[in-house]
């Protein structure tokens, strides 16, 4: 491996080659929503949409990205929109591999693997549906490590990935290309603008990468983590042991609160879940203030008015009894939460990769401090 | 000519086949900035640019649509936007000939000539700007006879062309191609929204149709209409004759008002310019108040509480002096105006038509009735 190769940096090692089985759809579900801190929308649905698939004798493997030539395209596919509103309006299902269509018609050239953009939430899980659908293997990598509001967020674009000719496609038949965009900020605007005159929940597909490129900049084995993650919680579950201290155990984060939610505000601003989330310590935190601001994912951990963990370090909520990751849009008064705090790839580290998912970026005047492995 | 045919019903012959001139581009500004009874956007840019080509050495030629076959393909191009943005915001020049690359590439089919969309204001210009950077004819025939705020207040639409493929370009460089869109309404909603986030001015092609298909749905003679306008106000002013007079002449109308403007009202809402205009009559009008209802265009001039003359119909101000025709962005307190009610084209006032034209269609509950021949 040459220095430049990230795979030699991952704390993880890969799973792949592995055919994705339903099992591991159920433990993708489950360790995709820890690491979609707080946001990322619900994979469930295309849990369940997969899952019919995989059933109907549909394959889907898991690769390495060694396992693909340089040259080899590969697009990443997702939802795009509010994950409030995924709650309520259900898409069609073949939202992503129609925007695929469009994108491998507009180059002219085979797809060779899918990638998640953001291995948190529902877009760990739209890869594996739209690789069922499309015949294609998945890539054991993501653009984030986690999950972030904003389509520009994203590692393939921060290291500079043309975002054309990438498309939007909706439940309805509405099928969008942006052949030519300036710049991934514009890519952002104009989608999110169309996502939400279809209704703020649409599938998307990128401008094609090479294999070549994202061997240097995705995040690499993403997807065992998730899966190493819910395999660890159901684990947990099943022995009787905690499973927060088993996340702990497999990952190198650290506790950084326990609590009782005491307030919950929480609202729709131009196709974002905006908020606040108050807690009350208890346990070891007893008598302690904290509370973890929102954009669609936990933005900011502040320990009373100090920020003491940020973006783009994973913020993670989990219940504090079950060990069920509690994403915003199902926040409420009264739960009982453990806060967790997990420092990021060095990839999101960079000063160019701060600059578009560090605090500032969100509109916060805080030094981003980096969250020191434990 | 067959009984579907058109232009067996225009009252206005067509001046094609003809080379446009320099004096052709000025009489057509003047005229369709008549024809877009307010809205429509300036053509003063476009007209600029145009010449700047056609003393370049560039020809535009003036077509019949029965010089082309019926499989020939023909494409709208115009500016979308708010005309209040068209003041202060250039463009960059080429847009629309971008967007008209766009859908080429789309359909795999080369393009046979062009036809403006709406003859009203900028985007009877367009065109010829465009004709003259893809060395194409322009037909002389458009999709409104006049000037509609929507994409979809077409009878190209109204009549069942399909939407897409279509495109749109902006002056930055970004290029998004609608390429399944399930009806009119979802490209105007779609396209809308991107043009808002472009600035509120970018340029389109629409998806391409049949000379065939135009022959029976397109308003004929439209382009050679706005000339004769244009000539003829040009021709009052230089013989010293009244130049309302002199449209009234030429064209069916009747003079339904003249006054002084003594209220403006208007705002940028949506994308769209809003408001309303009250007058107070002067010579046979004296004490009598009448005011126009305004979306881009001049909607319903209401006489008193009555509403006299609605869309689809044309509800045209002139200043009462020289005949300029006064477009809503430049209203302003004082003006002495003339205003003209002349009777739309059949094709606006089938009921399919005045479902998607008609007053209701923009928020009114009073019934369409037509304004008769003078």
């Amino acid at each position: 491996m040459s220095a430049s190769d990230n795979y030699a940096t991952s704390t993880t090692a890969t799973l792949a080659p592995r055919i994705i089985t339903e099992a591991d759809l159920e433990a993708l579900e489950l360790g995709a929503a820890v690491l979609g801190t707080g946001g990322g929308g619900n994979p469930y649905i295309g849990k369940l949409r997969t899952r019919e698939l995989l059933r109907s004798g549909k394959k889907v493997k898991l690769i390495s990205l060694h396992d693909l030539p340089d040259d080899a395209l590969v697009v990443s596919v997702g939802g795009i929109g509010a994950p409030v509103v995924g709650i309520e309006k259900l898409e069609h299902g073949d939202e992503c591999y129609q925007a695929l269509k469009a994108v491998e018609a507009e180059v002219g050239k085979p797809i060779s693997a899918l990638i998640p953009a953001e291995i948190g939430g529902a877009n760990s899980m739209e890869p594996m549906l739209t690789a069922a659908q499309a015949g294609l293997p998945v890539v054991d990598a993501d653009g984030m490590g986690r999950a972030f509001p904003e389509l520009q967020m994203c590692t393939f674009f921060i290291y500079g990935h043309k975002p054309a000719p990438a498309a939007i496609a909706d439940d309805k038949g509405n099928k969008v290309v942006f052949r030519e965009v300036i710049d991934m900020y514009w890519l952002e605007r104009l989608a999110r603008a169309v996502t939400v005159q279809m209704g703020a929940a649409a599938g998307y597909a990128d401008a094609p990468m090479t294999a070549g490129y994202l061997k240097k900049y995705a995040i690499p084995n993403t997807v065992s983590q998730a899966l190493n993650l819910g395999y660890a919680i159901q684990k947990a579950r099943q022995e009787k042991r905690h499973p927060v201290e088993e996340v702990l155990r497999v990952e190198r984060g650290k506790l950084v609160f326990e609590g009782k939610i005491t307030d919950v505000r929480r609202e729709l601003k131009g196709g974002f879940a905006v908020g606040k989330v108050d807690l009350e310590g208890f346990s070891k935190f007893q008598a302690e203030q904290a509370s973890i601001d929102i954009q669609n994912e936990n933005l900011i951990f502040w320990r009373g008015e100090r920020a003491e963990v940020t973006v783009p370090d994973l913020i993670i909520m989990l219940d504090s009894d079950n060990g069920t990751p509690i994403t915003t849009e199902v926040l409420r008064y009264g739960q009982r939460v453990a806060v967790l705090g997990l420092p990021c790839h060095s990839l999101l580290r960079s000063p160019e990769a701060l600059e578009v998912i560090g605090p500032a970026a969100f509109g916060y005047d805080i030094p981003y401090e980096p969250l020191e492995d434990s």
